[in-house]
């Protein structure tokens, strides 16, 4: 099983941090997919914690007994989606974006809007690993997944 | 065992989150001890993820099977301690104070100097519970606590 | 007229920058004072943008000819009040307190609650010079000045 | 003479910010002319405050008698390259990026890399219009120009 763990000095314990990023309500099907297939691959999935491709990522980690961060633009812990384990309140509205990425040892794009756009640039910016899964923003050099199950092996292989 | 949890809806498996907050390695003792006590209550240990009071709660908290965040100021990873178990890489230094405090359902300061001062600043805009292992800043109108076990009884009696 | 203009070499047209923080109502005929004076002295007004002291203070150094810079928390450059010549739009929330008095040369802290705490905090922290008008919270060491003269002349006495 | 001023109301003298983003040495002598004619037309130049496309263009700004801004991103106002008149001193890292484009009523993108597409990211999702003057990141839906003088012209006819 190639999970490299980024800390593995560290007992063992330490995950991997996947990102997975993106909106739209059309998306939810495969962000749950990504979410399921990253923890059983024993990565931890880091949202913004909020809805749609963001919930989904998460339902589909915690459907596999998974781990899942999210890291909330608010300042209220309540508005997390019920599939956040750990809930990081900002305080600082879009600019968590930065924070969602950068907590992230690779990203995976999900549909995804302007904001995702703005993420994308960030993980580009901070050196992550970055795939997005088709279809969804067309960025160059970047890489890109066909299905679900690719974008997993592909944000794998990326990891530093 | 009064443990509150503010989403016990949730399955009953998400933890309250106690942030931990302070500076100087004259506290570590005590940073621990409040760490390890909050994990044996069941709580998540959120810090800034760096050194002295961060990692002694954080190790504190480990050796006690609990969980612990580290919100790092940084763009790395790599800068959390060894005692970290979920990493959120803000990027925005100083401000991720913010995020560490209004992670927190309730607070707790444990030594500290001017970053702690802002911290505590924070907690009380947004209304977090705080508690001050003394010595500690003077801050009017706040719960101090004489050791680590009322500090924690005491963060905990006043979860919301 | 000793103002330190800490970049005099460039044209001698940039001008010393100033923080004023607080907040309350009872404050505003000070804060105003405050403003005006500084603008008296050639320094441009930093400011969270909003109301009460911010708008005090803004209102005062522009009734000297002077110049404000309001550091707004929200995403709309609208939020300003209206005596704001240069709105910064952070869209990151009380975060954005930390900008306010990294912005300034020096800080003077009229009135306040827990946001000015903060911001007292943040900036003993990157080693700007506060002055605490009285009345306003107590904190060790920080220099004190019982009327809008006194702590703008220690302000400039203190400035780098 | 088409300038839009959005807050018009206030004694006709609160200009219009418009923010200039971008990087990459080979694309200074365009950015300055951005700058210049930005000035001219009576705005005022918001930037990053750092060095080629900041620099270029807040050089081109003062070069016409016009206004500068420079959001940084460290801690150090002394960082700000040396035609800024107006220093926001942040200490939020490349989160500072939302705050740039925040803060411009409308943004025009000059050459640029990773940072530059977080920030176009950014000024979609808020709302602000967005010119990029080619040769530049590719965006779908987003207004080109292809020259500084048709950037300029186009940027302000896209005003709210």
């Amino acid at each position: 099983m190639p999970v490299l763990e980024p800390r593995l000095y560290y007992r063992g314990a330490v995950a991997v941090q996947v990102a997975v990023i993106g909106s739209g309500a059309e998306h939810t099907e495969r962000a749950e997919a990504v979410g399921r297939l990253l923890a059983e691959r024993g990565c931890t999935v880091v949202t913004g914690g909020l809805g749609e491709v963001m919930a989904a990522a998460a339902r589909g980690a915690k459907a596999a007994g998974g781990t899942t961060i999210g890291i909330l633009p608010g300042e209220r812990r309540e508005d997390a989606n019920e599939w956040i384990d750990h809930a990081v309140v900002t305080g600082i509205g879009h600019a968590r974006n930065l924070a969602v990425v950068a907590s992230g040892d690779a990203v995976i794009a999900v549909g995804g809007s302007w904001g995702t756009l703005a993420e994308i640039g960030f993980a580009l910016r901070l050196g992550r690993p970055v795939v997005i899964l088709e279809p969804g923003h067309a960025v160059e050099g970047v890489s890109r997944a066909s299905s679900p199950e690719d974008a997993v092996e592909l944000a794998l292989r990326l990891l530093p």
